[in-house]
Parts: C-alpha cells; structure tokens; sequence
C-alpha cells in the first residue's frame, strides 16, 4: 500500500519548458507549421514527459500481464479458460501476435503470470508474480480482496520501476486473460457511468446471445456489489481483474519515472483511465496506439484525451498495438531531428533569402 | 499515347489463388480469425498483387513529381510560386518531410520535375522531366493540352517501369506544387460528379476568403471549359497539373507490373483514382497510408474502396504517408511469417490436442 501511495503522489507535471522548446524546433523546420500533426504532438508530448526534446526510444518493452478471471464461468467468453494459460506459454515461447510484432521492432515482451490458473509447467521466461490462481467469479462475490488488488498494482510498479531502472525508455502494455473484455467492460462502466452496453463489445468473438448474456451479468454483478465509483481499487478489487489492476501499476510508475507508457485495446486502456482516476497527471505520460474494433474502444481513449495514431482495425490484445506507436513515434523524432529548417532551405517566414549564389528576392 | 495505352491495356486481375493462400496462412496463426485486421488484409492484397504468399519490401522508393500551376495567379495558395522550385531543391538534398521520414524507413526518395519554372540551378538529384514551366491558368484556358497530359502521363510510366526493372518492391507517391490542392480538387469535382464545396480543402492554410475564392476559381472554371467527365484526360488536361499526370503514370506502372504503390495525400489519391478511372483494376494495386486532414481526403478514397491504416493527422504531402505503409506493411509481413500456428501452441480450432508432455483435453 505504501508504494502505490508514494508512487501515486509522487507523480508531477510534465515539463512545460520542454515542450514549448520542441514546439519551437518543429516551427523551424522547413514545412507548414503543424503540418506533420500529430508526429508533432507526440514528440513535444515525449519531451514534455522526459523533460528534454532530444529523446530516443532504443529500449523498448511490452509488459504483458496475464490473468484468470472467475467470470469465466458466466459463459461470456468464446473461448476456453485453459487459453490463458497456453497463450502465456506461447507469448513466452515468441508465438503470439505481439511477440513477432514486437520483435520485427527490436522490442522485448515480458510476461508476467499475475494471476493465471496453471494447467501444467511454464515455459522458461514466464515471469511469476502470481498473486492467486484466477479472481473470484464476481457474478457471485467481488473479484478480488482490496488487498489483492493492490498487490496486484504494487506488482505492476515494482516490475516497471525496475525495467526504467534498466534504462528501458518506453514501455507497452498488453494482457492475456480469458474473460477479460468482460471485467474492463464492467470496471469501465464503474469509472465513467456510461451505460453497460455502451462498454461492452465482442471481445474475442462471442456471438449475439453471449452478448446479451455478458451485458446482463455485468449489469447484475454492479448492482449487486457496488463498487464505489470515486475509488478506482474498490471498482478493480469487486469488478476487475489481476491483470488490469497490474497494468494500472505500470501506468502509474510510467508517471512517477517520467517515462512514457503506451495503451493498447480495450483492457489496456481501461488500466490506463483507472490509473488516471487514481492521479490525472498520468494520462500526460500517455501514449494511445490503434483504435481497437471493441465497441468502447473510442470512448475510452476520448475519456483519457488522448488519439490513437493508426487505425488497422485490430482486435488482438496482448499489447499488439504499442509496437505501431514505437515506429511512429521513432520515425516523429528522426524527422524532428533531421528536417531541414526555413534557414537550411533559404525560406524564412513565406520570404525569400536567397538562392545560393543568385540573391533572389520575391515580394510577397 | 501508344505507352499510355498499352499499359491500361496490360492491367490484369490480382492473383486470387495467392490471396487464397495467404488468408489460410493467417488462419493458422494462434489468433482469433481475422483479429489482426488490416495486418492481415494489406498482406492478402500484397499475395494477389505479387501472386506470390511470400514477399518482401526491402527496395523502397518515392517519387516526388514536381510542378507548377498557372492557376496559382487566381489567388488560391497561401503560399508564394517560388516554393515549388525551392522545395524541389530542399527535396533533393534530403531536407524535406519525406525526406527525413524516408531516411528512416531507408527508403530512397526521388525527385522528378515534371513542370517545375525554374527560379536557378538545380541542386544535383533532381531528375530533369520538364514537360513545361508550369501549367497555363485554368481560369482562362485549359491547364495543358492533351498532347501534355499524356505526355506527363507517360513519365510517370517509364520512370516506374525503370524503378521496378531496377528491383523496388514498392513505390510511393508524392508532389511538390504551389497550388496543387486547387487543381486536385477540381479534377476530384468532375471525376465523381462530387460537389466542389465538397472537394475543396485549406491546402497549406489559405484563410475563409481565400477558401470561398478558390471554391469559385474552381467552379468557374468546370463550367467555362467543361471537361468530358468520362474521360479522365480531358479532365487532368483542363483543370489539372503535371504533378497530378505523373503520379496517374505511376499507379498505372505498378498495377501494369504486378508492383504495389502507395498513396500519399488528396493530390496523389486523385491521380490514384484517375488512374483507376482509366482502368478500374488498378486499386487493387494500391494501398493507402494516412488520412489526410483535406477535407476530400476520406471521400477519395472512399471512392476507391480503400481504408488508411494511419490517422496522424497529417496536411504536408509531399509523400510523407508512404513511409508508414511502408513500416507496417513490413511488419505485417513480419508478423504472417513469425507467428506460431495452432499447431505450435497446442490449440487448434478451441480444441485442445495436448500440452507438451502431458496430454490435457478439454470438452468445449
């Protein structure tokens, strides 16, 4: 508890400086200012939260939590629970989708088994900070104790203040978890007192009954727990999963260590509104990536103010959209960098210098 | 015009067994069918334009067609006509958006000057295909005759018939020219029958008097010389620009040699459905970058069936989208290629067949 305390508090304003003085670098360069959109955004946003604009994101690192999750059993997934477990064996194993996205840009993925019920051994490169095997079935009890839960947060921070630690300059957020559209639908629904069914999408492919199904037992499940809507672990403990509560962790150690954490879907996005619920300096050390095909998708990220950068229609998870968000933002701050200015270019403000040796002059 | 027309002429079908087998590729990857969305879509189009499932973007080129318009006299451009000779400079010696951009995707950028009114040497690089000092002022006359068009047309062809002889995978498009937005849109306005208002956007940032005068410039102009709507010639001859002719050239080239080009801007995604106009295969050889902030921007390509895989908010051109296709359709290719089946991870069809050693089955 005393580290997610000191690590929300310790959370500070980007630097304001910073920003103006990129804003000032890309004016100079040879284009029409604010024509690179948000390639211009999200540099002077990166320098905001580092506090320099001369940035570089080499050290990449997708923290993949995974997790069981008790509502499982109210029949609102399409697929079998024991996929949480074989899919952490195939992320660590560099088989999913985001592993090989990640790796065709020299980024590393770390799976953290926060919560997962174990079907057999792991392979080598799960990283075990299971805090119990699955959450409760919250259709019938909360999901978690308020302590669990913040466990589950604290693992989510000590992991990241670890990887900034190591020099990572970037870090992405994914998950794993059977079921767990189901519980960011709900937490979402909490949060921002949208309607259920405006939070709630087809996750990995239910069909419309399922749909119906899984809108009715979130409905139920909030009537009959109540979370608090002013307290966001009180939301995560009765309504959410381990592996939400860890990425919120993450976000939040982003914001402390003044580095910059990426979103990606729908689970990813609704840790990061929770963790901005818990301090709303976090979201300015915030990166959105795709526009996830889940229903709520937009509606998150505009709750968070934040756009995402590629469209792409993906509804994968796992942290598959953050790799997108490292190849822009890279190729955002080689342009920065390495554009020509209105000097370099002989064009100043719409007026002309000169042309090399010939002194030209164009009245305008 | 025999070049022109025996390249309209050669435009065949993709390859669908190619595109057959690329979908049963994605299918076998451990992911919920379809969920990697236009990841999976932008490879299947690359199997059908290349007929191969395996394929590579290691060469990467831009073309960068450059040219003045005499519309420009009509007070439509916030910018002075120099620009486009002094951007054409600042583009070969690597100073511009694209340039930078390019550089980091380690694509080449190539500089031609279909048109450009010369102001001073060149700086070495551009690639000298000067048709004429600009376009006439469509106000008063048609931009070009017809003989020109094709003529421009036909650069476009024999330069990306060189590029892709000489071994690029893939090209993209891009321009330079002071009041290109202006004969874009009036090309956009009589090839779909649209609404000039509609098609009329701030270019490089007029202001509200400037917009409303180039709305009319435009109106006036369609109705004074009338081009023949049928024939996209006629059109790019009267109220188009040699920029725009170069590009129509490219497209062609690519769907001619079973080559993919990419779309840039509202300048290059007309020349793209112009180009579709003369032979209505040719989008399937095309794939979009971002969505451009010119207000037409979304209807091109709209019209042309095609979706952006970026938003970022862009309004440079220049080419500066293509280097994001680029990334990701490397990416996308990356991740078909590297991900494990679900074979590998031990799920097949939600059907369990069993983990590592131990046998584990599933009732589903």
């Amino acid at each position: 508890m005393r580290l997610l305390e000191e690590t929300i508090r310790s959370i500070g304003e980007p630097n304001k400086e910073a920003m103006v003085e990129a804003k000032k670098i890309w004016d100079s360069r040879t284009h029409p200012i604010g024509s690179l959109g948000q390639l211009e955004d999200i540099t002077i946003k990166l320098a905001g939260i580092t506090g320099d604009t001369k940035n570089s994101i080499n050290k990449k690192g997708i923290v993949v939590m995974s997790a069981d999750n008790g509502i499982f059993e109210e029949n609102v997934s399409s697929s079998p629970q024991i996929f949480t477990y074989l899919l952490t064996n195939a992320m660590a194993n560099g088989e999913t989708g985001v592993a090989a996205l990640a790796k065709e840009q020299d980024s590393e993925v770390f799976v953290v088994d926060i919560g997962v019920i174990p079907h057999g051994e792991y392979i080598e490169g799960v990283i075990d900070k299971n805090i119990s095997h699955g959450t409760k079935n919250f259709a019938k009890e909360p999901a978690m104790s308020r302590e669990d839960a913040i466990k589950a947060i604290e693992v989510g921070i000590e992991l990241a203040d670890e990887l900034f630690e190591k020099g990572y300059d970037i870090l992405g957020t994914g998950e794993l978890g059977i079921a767990n559209t189901t519980t960011s639908s709900a937490v979402l629904a909490v949060l921002t007192g949208a309607q259920v069914k405006d939070c709630v999408g087809l996750g990995g492919g239910i069909d419309a009954n399922q749909l119906l199904n899984k809108k009715r037992v979130i409905e139920e499940a909030i009537a009959n727990l109540n979370p608090n809507k002013e307290d966001p672990i009180d939301i995560l403990a009765k309504v959410g999963g381990l592996d939400i509560c860890g990425i919120v962790g993450v976000f939040l150690s982003g914001a402390k260590n003044k580095k910059p954490v990426v979103i990606d879907g729908l689970i990813s996005s609704v840790a990061a509104l929770a963790a901005n619920r818990m301090n709303p300096l976090c979201s300015n050390y915030m990166f959105a990536s795709h526009l996830s095909k889940e229903i709520a998708a937009k509606f998150v990220l505009d709750e968070l103010g934040l756009k995402p950068l590629v469209t792409l229609d993906m509804r994968l998870g796992e942290g598959s959209g953050c790799p997108f968000t490292f190849m822009i933002l890279n190729s955002a701050l080689f342009a920065m960098e390495n554009m020509g200015t209105f000097d370099s270019t002989q064009i100043e403000n719409k007026k002309l210098v000169n042309i090399r040796d010939n002194k030209i002059e164009v009245d305008l």
